[in-house]
């Protein structure tokens, strides 16, 4: 079987050039593990930074060789978080969402990457200066948070102005990325690899509730939108510019246009929000997917899905094009 | 040299398989000569359908194999446009943001094919019942008008739609493709070609002012936003979840995030943003360009630009992945 080789590859000695999205809560020590183990990287969703739940997926992790990602505002509320996790030797840390540059140096003597990911050119510049290894163009398909650039747009402007100013630093597209079309897409676009969330949620051995699994297997690319009620929800304190795809539900449908209402009715929403969110209800809290939503039909072993995934690129890439249908 | 094969490539007789955006008043007659004798399919942009301008442009275009493009809902008001059109037999009809049904049949028996715009899967659903003979799956990268989904994502769900449902049905790929990069991922993502607007809009040949083509070379994919405020300056009825991409400028600043005072305003704003239009103003009306205008740093002829986005194109397949930077 053909394989891809990319400079993720070979810098990283992975077998495939996958890595998966570090998602808050439902990327846990399990799914990177499996990730690792079919030769990506996974990464796990340190999300906001909760050192007791970190601990727990690292030991769940076991052996693996994996990473961890944070959101970078909240990392800066919370700093003593990240010396007990670089304590163990992750493989790369990913920063988004904020500025890179107070935790470089740390990141780099613990022996880890630094991967900065990126939803414009503006990040991409602060990411470069504070010494980031490898980029993630994120685009605005992707679940959770982000913004509003493209994939396709973006990933090709952030190669020309990697290739201009930091030729050594690697390239992950991310944001609608699910199968090996997108795959290899990316690599046509100038990237050399990719970041997985939203197929990798859908993947057994993430930390998902069964009825938000079973709501991707019933939604199509179009059943999400960009919303701030999430974090309004969980009186998060999301820096603007930065929105969360979510599938549309009932909670959406009540609070998204209607926000100023929804900060009037914390006192009951927030209670109200965060049970739904334990119980698994699919309607009345936030259920985090992107739009790739519309490409994925089976909740699967992360590493059937990764093998798949760079199987499928591998023999599209090998067609040598001609359109999908030829 | 290699060149690109595809279904709309053979289907069409094209030498490569780029379609110009039938882009409103910038895509001219000249302008879809040109990408047509360069060998790929110009469409003149019919827009809101302006007799006397749609004479002179397939006047301009000579003796050239074109198509031409419509904007749907406005036909739907002076459908009587459509008749001396087709008496011209062009190659196909683009019809986008609107149902296409009434048009169809006539359309057919004129000889031409019947392209259908699309940004959901919903519009897809309605160009097939009307017997769309190719779909253009555009993403919100795109300048001009246009929704929300990524064409990242959107291309891949399209194509799965069309395996399953029509599989005769060729299908485009539009929205932030402006290099032989984009054209490679479009056909990986499986569609059979492109359609290309922003970067044939910075050809010589665009009706575009002198200063409005200076402002996308200085321009990153940043520079654009999603609004409706040049519709409101035009008292357009533009149908809602349609919106404008253009450059953020004077004009944008002004009055995005106020409508409504807008609409309080037209009687001194209507003839002033057709004012500065008219003028080339780059800054007190809208400058129509997509996300891929970080990628353009020339105003170039568009044979140019079709030639090397094909063999641009060619050779990245032909390396057969591996990342743009190995």
């Amino acid at each position: 079987m053909t394989t891809i080789t990319t400079r993720l590859t070979r810098d990283f000695g992975l077998k495939h050039p996958i890595v998966l999205a570090p998602m808050g809560f439902a990327a846990g020590g399990r799914l990177a593990a499996a990730v690792s183990r079919a030769g990506g990287l996974g990464l796990i969703g340190g999300g906001y930074g909760d050192p007791a739940w970190l601990d727990e997926q690292f030991e769940a992790a076991g052996d693996a060789r994996i990473g961890v990602g944070f959101i970078t505002w909240a990392l800066q509320k919370t700093p003593a978080v990240l010396g007990p996790v670089l304590a163990r030797r992750p493989a790369a840390v990913m920063l988004s969402f904020g500025d890179p540059h107070p935790f470089a140096d740390d990141i780099h003597r613990a022996g880890a990457r630094l991967i900065c990911q990126c939803q414009n050119l503006a990040h991409v510049g602060d990411a470069l200066d504070a010494g980031a290894d490898v980029i993630v163009a994120q685009g605005a398909e992707a679940g959770g948070h982000g913004a509003l650039r493209g994939t396709l747009s973006l990933v090709p402007e952030v190669a020309d102005c990697l290739a201009a100013r930091a030729p050594g630093v690697l390239l992950l597209a991310a944001g609608g990325i699910a199968d090996g079309r997108g795959l290899a897409a990316a690599l046509m676009l100038g990237a050399d690899g990719v970041l997985v969330g939203t197929r990798l949620w859908a993947a057994d051995e993430a930390l998902v509730k069964p009825r938000h699994h079973e709501a991707i297997l019933h939604s199509d690319g179009d059943a999400t939108l960009r919303t701030t009620v999430p974090d309004i929800a969980r009186q998060l304190a999301w820096p603007a510019g930065f929105t969360a795809r979510i599938k549309r539900n009932r909670f959406t449908d009540r609070w998204h246009g209607r926000e100023d209402e929804l900060r009037r009715n914390l006192e009951a929403e927030v209670p109200r929000y965060r049970q739904a969110f334990l119980e698994g209800d699919p309607e009345d809290t936030a259920v985090w997917f992107g739009e790739a939503a519309g490409i994925i039909h089976a909740i699967e072993p992360a590493g059937v899905i990764v093998e798949r995934m760079a199987a499928e690129a591998a023999r599209r890439l090998a067609s040598g094009g001609g359109g999908g249908h030829v």
